[in-house]
């Protein structure tokens, strides 16, 4: 099975990078992480990307706050699906985040997610293996089946209260 | 090979949709496309999602303005993978419909690209395409090289200036 | 006397939904709350929505954050009027739950509350209540001409001081 | 069966808040409307809204643009409910009457359509209406129908291009 | 000589509107503080905006957060300067209150200071005093005088370190 | 009687100045209108508001788009009432003049007024005149009355339709 | 005399970018102009960053609109002063391109100028020259001088009519 | 080696700007620090401005926060490069600090960085005396190396987890 890459501008985003992190381990998935900046270092950053189809990546998730090249960045180099988390920094709420990695022109996609919506950008990445691998498009499927269960359990529950 | 839905909510989204059915035409990809609203046709959307996988499409292209759900139902109602794209319409600039699109809560993540960015939701489709199709993977890499010319080709012309 | 629906995406949005229900229990409105995802449980927001005029409802209350989908989900699946309440959370200050709410498509309206409105939420749907429930509209002039009182209390103290 | 009143903060709202009229008259309501500024003729406002619901309104629809004190104003006035119909101006996009219509302190709800919204403005008062009137919500649920029909019909048409 | 008058629409504002008052304090200037709400006791904010000039108002400093109508409100009743003070609330860092008060009409203006700009409600009201009372514009003068030594002594504090 | 300044940045604000210009033609002020920049011609800026108390002004209207500093710049010279009206101009559709002309510091206030509202900068300055002029609060009186008639008007004849 | 690089991310921005070429001309500055884009020719705009400053360039001006990585792209690979210049493009008035363009994170500086503001992208490129040339300051010095002259002899124009 | 100036406009600035002093010393770069205001010690800026090229400033970092308008002033009356550094206050989240620094009007450049980016401040001041200096430009350049090793040590400690 193809592996998922995840790219964060910088270690400060690991809090909230984890929650992706998490939800691959959940589903068995294989992955690679690493801290590697558009800007700091470029050059990583585009080995990594030009290389990701050859080493066997279905997908990366690039995670960065402010003004968040580094989606962008990434997805300049490969063709290979590029799956933009913004991060909220300390100012204008995410924002910045979020117009600079959605907001790409004609050419270069990125797959953009919530603000800080690591979970949805890992289900994403899997979203994508399941195109072509029945046992993560199961697990997928009942997951969203627990979660409703989950949802329909809280609404019996406050129905007793 | 797998096919690429495309729903709009209103025929009116058409004239911004064509551009990602003229690149996928380009690529010769099989495709699809519906007019479904979320909220006058929810049944439709939702059958279709439903039903998406066992249909053999790889993902689906969902677009709309405003408080554009429609994205967000066709998500919740399948687990491949679903692309966003932001409509602008008359009046906030397109921001209310990004914000509608992409910031989906933790479980149903939609894969958001740049408001009108109707061309990229159509390559981010055949990027989920080119994981598993290495002749979608060429001609995506070729058309980065021609894209990539045609800037370099521009920037010889204007050095002759 | 009908009855009023309140419907939250997610339990977290309880504390917030919370006063909504005081207000309605205060009034002694007839009340039923559940907690169904247009996302995670949307056939359950859908069967809620499509019976409630059946069932007795004169008005839904749907509260969501992020790209708050429900009260439109709900909106699309019945002609009683639903009011919309955006829930603030974590990034951009509840803008988006807002322009996702009140944005909604022709013909399919919601009529939004402000960002974490809950007693008003309430209060408009004892109004909707109030064009037959003349006991309903007493109380609402009533609370009106007290809540003038409690103000007009605190100006004078404010003028002794 | 209960009128629907209709005041708009000047004339040059009007093109907009024709559709509202004109939504009204298709449905056969019986209707009144007004040109009364919150801040130019506040008296004729308030003195509209405090006798509205004795003079056999159901719902009061407000429109204004940029800071939208109308909606509020009558609210303040009436414990019918008040829909506010924020109008887009030449600067700031609608966002300044929209705010100005939506954020109203708690115990004055304005029930809020999008901006420029002026269909749903009286779709949402017929649903008031339709709380009571069965033949309102006959017809409501009919042209929700009739719209879905349409659409499945431009659908139908995409299909056969 | 004139006195200035300061409403505010909730005893939720009195921390922010606290230094107003005493900025007026400091000055020794004549004025009355109230709690009127547009909303909530709109017949108390008229009476009191309508007599104004006739009771020796020489302008009136309205607080207000979220859909801030109560300076519009004041200023539709009378002809003195009415200065708006946008009170930042829970959502939305104060820009709903702003708009709502800066954004008037032609005809009704409301004088706009910064989001929780107490302090400077209060000295642009001892400014519209100055225009005819000598003693008020010498020391305002002399306030400038004694900030700008301020800063300086702190600019040559620093030099020192 | 006490004269009106109007300062505008630059020449190409003269269109929306012009109504200011207009506004108090008709009310029979006194008044000087001059461009002058706070970054262009910052001491013929400084000069005429320091000077502008002692050589019979009563207030400054202060025009300028984009970061609009003059208004700020005026105050900081002067301590009349210094009215800013920020022009909205090629990008951010005024948001940036708005911010630049009311969100001052502590100490040097501005009554700022709508983006484009010149009408209501020179009604704002005759209301300041209007503290001491007898004759100018009749005017405003009068004008506010007339404006009332003629929106009375437009709603009896909209009734006769 | 060292020389200014100028980049722009497409030919769609030469209009714009045409302000700052005519400036650098006018000031008898020798300059390169360039069409490289951040996304689509990566190793274009990264080996003239890297080289630079070897090659004689005392400042790069880069110009894009949208997700505007084109200047923070170029700041990675370079430590001369890179100045940004946000192009407004067909959504969202140039706010994405602004944010993208100035919210770099620490270590890579990019010199924001306003949306669309060529020209003053230009004049700081002289002005980063003059810290050295002091024909260039001179020059600068009395365009300034010019600018206010002009500004002066319209409002005398003005004063006369 | 020529000098670089800080200025704020309010010691509460200094917390943010000590980052950017910080930066300087590390690079035993000259500079003074001053605390002046836009409006509050007009004069003291100016006269520090129109002598900076003289007294051998290479450029001045101007940092304030709201209605931002120290580094216009500054570079109102200067032509060596002035750097606008925004500062975060208690409302809009740094918006208002952006915009009334950036978006200044032809003529008058501001090279502005990100909210609260102090450190780039200081580093862009840096690049600006690189030009000329080599032991800048190699110190430079040699933070750059360090930074991306640190990265790469982060990213490779990473992996061993």
């Amino acid at each position: 099975m193809k592996k998922i890459g995840i790219v964060m501008g910088s270690d400060s985003d690991l809090p909230i990078v984890q929650k992706a992190i998490d939800v691959l381990k959940e589903y068995g998935a294989d992955y690679e992480v690493h801290i590697y900046s558009a800007h700091r270092t470029p050059e990583q950053a585009r080995e990594f990307s030009r290389n990701a189809r050859a080493n066997g990546f279905a997908a990366i998730i690039a995670a960065a706050g402010k003004a968040a090249h580094l989606a962008g960045a990434i997805a300049a180099n490969t063709t290979i699906p590029v799956i933009g988390l913004p991060i909220k920094s300390s100012t204008l709420d995410g924002l910045d985040a979020l117009l600079s990695t959605v907001q790409m022109p004609s050419g270069i996609p990125v797959a953009t997610v919530a603000i800080d919506g690591a979970a949805n950008a890992a289900l994403l990445a899997l979203q994508i293996l399941s195109v072509e691998e029945k046992e993560i498009a199961e697990k997928l499927d009942s997951a969203r089946a627990k979660a409703a269960e989950a949802i329909l359990l809280k609404d019996k529950k406050l129905q007793e209260i």
